[in-house]
């Protein structure tokens, strides 16, 4: 039985929310454990806001909508952001700019950056 | 003579098929054996999808679409999935969205996760 | 307490300018401590240009627009470039394109390579 | 004095030229040597073709353009192919994807693989 895949610990060195386009972090776990994820979003000019809290259930994967974080605050549009992704199990994060009026055309995407 | 390039495991965290777009994981094998490659589907809120089996012969390369996926089930439209591609021989994997109504026009690409 | 994430050392292979598009080098700077980033600029058939100096603050990011570029001097329009980032902290870098006459509409994003 | 960035061998899992689209292997030499670059091309069924072999000078960067490439053949238009790139010193090497009648707007880029 091989470890599960993954990192424990994950980069977005980029973000931008716009009104007609969204950016996602999109989190696999692939293995037996549910995984408990701390997300921090950085700033140019301010102070890291979060951690912001999510499972993603055993053998599971889960589409993070930047806009949807609300707890403990939202992100504002217009705004050059970056995120650290945190679990306690392995995990693999890829980025994904979604633009559009119905947030359902992906225009970029990125393996994001894996670092213990 | 170098080892071929490449690993054995291979993680994209991102997935969602669309009436007029797909996605590819495109997989080079330059190695001197065949391939053996199994793949496994995750979604939000159901258990895996597969393994699906895909041969990539020695020294060349296949670009596996997502829809057409149909061994053991198809993969619905409209739906977020990540997936793991797993070899018996060291290979690359890149992730490809491709959209338009012929499916001809690639708009996004990311080399996957390698991971032991 | 962990280490920073991230490294010290990142390339860009790809760049290049024009009228209605930039590019980005996003920085994120998730340590404690300010990083001092020396940035240099490398063409198809003359000397590297730089290095460029810029501060990312402690727990900050910033995204750096080649563009802006000025001293010890700009990038010109039209011309394929690379980069490459050094930092005396650890530093996470992505590259992104940006489209539009506004500069608005992020159309290609990749994690950068991390080198030692 | 460090050495220079990078990896001797590279791999780039997609790739498909269009009537309207190029691809580009966008590669960096940073450090002070010339760079003897071999590229080997994979496609679906037949074997591959290559070696092309090109020279980046030290200190500078050479977009490849895969529709430039006549020696030992040409890539043929809607041919899914891949690549490998080796190279006498460390390069990095990103791929780009570009659309457009006039070759001029990228929507697509990567870092390629690297793999020792």
């Amino acid at each position: 039985m091989p470890d599960p895949i993954g990192y424990r610990r994950w980069a977005i060195a980029e973000g931008r929310l716009h009104a007609v386009a969204n950016e996602s972090a999109c989190i696999l776990n692939a293995s037996d454990d549910d995984a408990h994820v701390a997300l921090t979003v950085y700033f140019t000019d301010r102070e890291p806001a979060g951690p912001y809290g999510v499972t993603v259930p055993a053998r599971r994967t889960l589409h993070l909508r930047y806009e949807d974080l609300e707890d403990p605050e939202s992100i504002p549009v217009g705004t050059d952001y970056a995120s650290v992704i945190e679990s306690d199990v392995p995990v693999v994060v890829q980025y994904s700019r979604i633009d559009g009026p119905e947030h359902d055309s992906p225009v970029a995407s990125t393996i994001a950056y894996a670092g213990d």
